[in-house]
């Protein structure tokens, strides 16, 4: 039998139980006071709704489960690999919720304000950091247009990561629908505009020339490229600045006033920060996309953004939805390296009893029982080191022990 | 695109997690409170430890994950349906602990009282009341082969089970050394004792008669199968009276020390009984084995045992074990149709505002800033029809509600 966990997923020691459990109620706690309500889906997913999802590059990395019985003979016999598989681990828990709000829409409230803290499952190669199974930390309303609904998930969100206390961050803002209606007004056609935004979202890897190089060798007319090429070395600062190049006027007073009022309310811990060329993977982002920038934590610690079109290819109606997720697994991953422990919890006391039968340990039982209401206890058989096991229950940060029978008094544990 | 979840699972309503998560809390917090520590293990582990494991039927249960890339085609290729799988879904969280004690033994104090509450998946014939994906609460201690341990158990999860409310409940304990050394001195062949236990397991369906028979057509010797005959008419009712039909005298002992400190700690709310029938299902149990009976929630609401042979699957050194379950989804459904709410809640109020820009809301999201101390505050645009809007909201539990720039009071809402 193997002892290690299959490779990209994680067994998780207590004391790493114990800051993700205080982590994910902080986060939890914070989300509710909110007004969020939490749900819960399956982790399996019909699979043609994960194929046919707009999840961008995560399609290629879904885990897919074997039929089972007659059918997967008959799926055997057929010889056909596609037909093989019935269901699958979810990527993501966006499109869950989609699938869930079209099927429980009479019972949620309009507009719907959802918490999802689950697992998801991505068949990634294998590397540090890129985990197969790891934790997202959602919040998405449902069913309200309105840019008030972007502004309620920033606080919410930048109070919960206030809560796991990470420090100063940025929240990275952008519109989608800005660079569109730039590119259009360049002359680059609809149909390519989602290419050449991939091509522009390389632009810190590969730099000016490299993106104006891939765009001519992709066939562009030159006029749009080097239109492109004034807007990259002069890149708007502000959604103000991104007009003057063209930007859809809507999309940049709607970016304005999120911004304004977002920043309004902060608390002087982070800040909201316009940034024209944050695109983010997912296909299915149509309007605001954000991301949460921290230095200490070297990168994206959250991310998200509107997707209006994503619950109307379940339901046929649309329903405007935008969601915010915090990278809970990398956070977890910095605050565990900085030595961080649980960020809440209740004293822990060790109670010793002589002998090893049953009836032996019933007066720690009844001792362990009297001291519940404020300490968390257990019992042990009295070890043969006292000393030994003492430094090594302080260790694991045990702050108290009695010995039963001996002197029955809780005694500080150093 | 599929509206509902696959066959077998389920999607969640906000008061239904409300009431999931309050639960689960409780449970938690009662086997931290005992010195359990929670851990965490992936969904997924390696198919052979999976397929290799003494899981009895669940076996034939287990969900298959497809391999991918280049594995797949080579599996494709070679034509054999058994290589087309690389890893599988969970069926319980006794297996993964194995794995897992072995995995990070060298990390973990001993004995190493465990946590686990998770979601294991079956694939069971979709059906009421039998779902592919459950959570499963379980408490194990690794490492003590005390009857203290059990003891300990016990008591644990019988105040799990009084914090969830549940009423008046009886934990059914046996020793399947004491069935199986019974079977011995009848002149069972001990080869055939697994076979002989699970007829007797049968007896409450099928009879005396229909047992007896059962075990004629497997063609045991008459002689024995005679004395089986007067065990069943005279089944024992103490572990004593076992003992007067051969049963292992370690075994009586120990069960009966397990059974006295239990009662003698018993709270009045639950009690402990003997009942030489209870076999449990599992292939790994080697001792001990409980299971919880409640009269208001019709069958088992926990089951567990001694299982001191797995670990050293793994690990190549015996360590015993011993664990305790509770069947969280049947008190849940049982407490959902018993119409009962969350068991722990803070009071929830809506501010709404007037308007639908972002910078509308400002003054909402300031006044609710204000209240989250006590509250749990959701910030709204004003609705149409102010009155249905708040029947909806006090349907859903809000007590409070305030009308921003109007009078930016709280009103109670009833």
């Amino acid at each position: 039998m193997k002892i290690t966990t299959v490779k990209g997923t994680s067994d998780y020691l207590p004391e790493e139980v114990a800051l993700r459990d205080s982590m994910q109620s902080a986060i939890l706690r914070t989300y509710r006071s909110a007004g969020y309500e939490h749900i819960s889906t399956p982790a399996i997913e019909d699979i043609e709704n994960l194929d046919k999802s707009e999840g961008g590059d995560n399609l290629n990395l879904i885990f897919k489960i074997l039929k089972r019985g007659e059918k997967l003979e008959e799926a055997l016999a057929s010889g056909d690999a596609h037909e093989l598989c019935d269901m699958g681990l979810r990527y993501d828990l966006t499109l869950p919720l989609c699938r869930y709000y079209a099927n429980n829409k009479a019972h949620l409230p309009a507009p719907f304000k959802s918490i999802q803290v689950d697992r998801v499952y991505r068949a990634e190669r294998p590397q540090k950091g890129r985990m197969r199974e790891f934790v997202q930390c959602d919040i998405d309303i449902l069913g309200d247009a309105s840019p008030a609904a972007e502004v309620d998930l920033i606080l919410t969100t930048a109070r919960a990561l206030g809560s796991l206390d990470i420090g100063h961050f940025r929240i990275r803002i952008n519109d989608r629908r800005i660079l569109r209606s730039i590119l259009s007004s360049q002359g680059f056609p609809t149909e390519s505009l989602d290419t050449v935004s991939v091509s522009f979202d390389k632009l810190d890897k590969i730099g000016v020339e490299g993106v104006i190089a891939e765009l001519t060798e992709k066939g562009f007319e030159p006029a749009a490229i080097e239109a492109f090429r004034a807007f990259l070395e002069n890149k708007p600062q502000t959604p103000e600045e991104a007009a003057s190049f063209g930007a859809d006027s809507e999309a940049v007073a709607s970016l304005r006033a999120i911004m304004d009022a977002a920043e309004a309310l902060s608390d002087g811990t982070w800040e909201v920060v316009f940034d024209v060329s944050l695109v983010r993977g997912q296909g299915y982002y149509t309007g605001t996309v954000f991301e949460v920038e921290s230095k200490d934590f070297r990168g994206a610690v959250g991310g998200g953004g509107r997707y209006d079109n994503l619950v109307g290819k379940f339901i046929g109606e649309k329903v405007p939805a935008v969601g915010f997720s915090i990278g809970f697994e990398r956070i977890f991953g910095i605050l565990k390296q900085q030595g961080k422990k649980t960020l809440e919890s209740r004293p822990r006391a060790v109670i010793f009893f002589s002998g090893d039968s049953a009836a032996d340990a019933l007066p720690a039982q009844k001792a362990a029982a009297a001291l519940r209401g404020e300490w968390d206890v257990t019992v042990a058989a009295m070890p043969k080191k006292l000393g030994k096991a003492l430094s090594r229950y302080a260790e694991r940060g045990f702050t108290a022990y009695m010995v039963v029978g001996q002197d029955d008094v809780l005694k500080e544990l150093k």
